[in-house]
């Protein structure tokens, strides 16, 4: 399979829309018909979350994806329904991949050298049966997010991954308040803890740059902290930025742009909440949940476009 | 619920044994008479996988819990599975809590705080169902490693689980090799990434110490790191550290000794290969695979309180 970072940077060319919607359901937010249909078939029960859930990601994913380029899957929140958590993600991220988009699990997976193997595996890789053949693993992703705290031999089986057309982004500046507590802690040398992860992403992604310029191997670096924005941008220029906390975390459109590099590529933008709970939101009113969250993942993407243009880096 | 502290070192003393049994399967390494089982009935399947790591588990725990206080579950080996390896977890958590041994989950889960909250509530809280009222999640953990990257914000949700009777263990020192790049990055105050990480570990915990003396925050120390660990014990006098990487991974007894305060408590080890796959070791020759899990169980204990004899500091 080609490079990820080319097939991402191709579908972000072919729709000219740098950004994703990340399809993090909580049941509290779920529009009220989603649940009344769950519950008619299930009752209150942990089947009907399943069915609230893929109903809803299915209408939203069907509603955008003629703009959006890849999805992002916070797996914290199936997970914590077990099974039928598990059922609700297998189902979304084959309907993703129905529509041609690209998945992008967010799992911020990180362990030692033979767990990081079997994270690799179960989401990018293939799993073994009982008789030792290999079948592809329920949740196949294009990409995901892993936490770099175990070193290059927890890293290194995303990295195998990377030579099979998968991607990962590492998790290097965080959008939350406290992310300063470690993040940037100063080293002896003068620079942050941040800077160290960005450097050896730039060093492990190398390997793995494509006919776009860009590596396979990303970093997720938060909207909201635009200077670490801008040194990670000097210090990994191949590495592709997947970008949260735009919109409901007070991320703001012009936050972003230190992430791209002159070319316009470099990024993308991730919005969970402000697009897929749109509905909730006045400026985004329509006649259904779905097309409420389009018109806000239309709104992103011009928002975006905007301030790629008042940079002089657009490149559509 | 009691604090989780005390719950432990009730049960390590009780069996007079500071160690837990990690249920991390691989298909390949299951007895050839369970996997046949399970093919039987259910062919070369995902759902043959489910019932062969649910069987081999069960039988493991059956074979050891009255010697065993605990058991860790690494759940990467499960998730590759989706929702049949998430079937085999659930029911084996069911069953240790039915031999009323402990779970610890792990997970290494970290993230901002709205999705740590969702890892939280997943693993140590409730559930949310379409009515909005809760349910115990469905794999319910006594405790779970968590990764420490996001700082305070991402730590929190599970600080407020150590109110309600559940623990936490925080990544502070891996046992592999590369652990050192960024765990071991010299900071400019002179001291060690993985020893602020260490004094964090003791400020968080502080307010969840049990009449044992030690806290519901715990932190996961590498056995392969003596000099690391005898300093995050230092540190961090009142947390309880999680020890991996004993037996297969190269930790020796005398190794893990600097993990244990003068009272001979303070630290659980944990062995998951050296233990459950026994069977395929000479020394551990029986007539089934939890007999040779049992013999291995048992030499692991008699090796650590061997150790503590040694020092001094054996309390049984």
């Amino acid at each position: 399979m080609r490079n990820f970072a080319d097939r991402l940077i191709e579908l972000i060319d072919t729709l000219e829309n740098p950004s994703c919607v990340g399809l993090d359901p909580r049941i509290a937010d779920i529009p009220e018909l989603i649940k009344a249909e769950a519950v008619a078939l299930h009752g209150n029960t942990l089947e009907s979350i399943a069915k609230a859930f893929f109903e809803f990601n299915k209408r939203l994913v069907d509603a955008t994806y003629d703009i959006i380029p890849a999805y992002k899957l916070q797996i914290a929140f199936y997970e914590a329904y077990g099974v039928h958590g598990f059922e609700a993600l297998e189902m979304t991220v084959s309907h993703i991949k129905r529509r041609r988009r690209l998945v992008i699990l967010d799992a911020k997976r990180g362990d030692i050298g033979s767990t990081a193997r079997a994270y690799a595996d179960a989401y990018l890789g293939s799993v073994e049966l009982c008789d030792r053949s290999k079948a592809p693993p329920p949740i196949a992703a294009d990409a995901m997010t892993v936490n770099p705290y175990f070193g290059y031999d927890g890293i290194k089986p995303f990295l195998e991954a990377c030579r099979h057309g998968r991607g990962v982004f590492i998790v290097v500046k965080t959008s939350n308040p406290s992310s300063k507590e470690f993040q940037n802690l100063r080293l002896a040398d003068g620079s942050e803890f941040y800077e160290a992860v960005a450097r050896k992403v730039a060093e492990w992604g190398a390997q793995f740059v494509g006919s776009s310029g860009y590596s396979a191997v990303g970093m997720v670096i938060g909207a909201t902290f635009p200077a670490e924005a801008k040194r990670c941008r000097e210090i990994a220029r191949n590495a592709i930025a997947l970008v949260p906390g735009y919109g409901y975390q007070g991320g703001r459109a012009e936050d972003i742009i230190p992430l791209f590099n002159d070319d316009g590529l470099g990024a993308i933008i991730n919005s969970s909440r402000g697009i897929i709970f749109a509905y909730k939101d006045e400026r985004f009113k329509a006649e259904s949940f779905e097309a409420s969250a389009r018109r806000a993942a239309i709104a992103m993407r011009e928002d975006i476009v905007a301030a790629l243009r008042d940079a002089g880096i657009c490149r559509w």
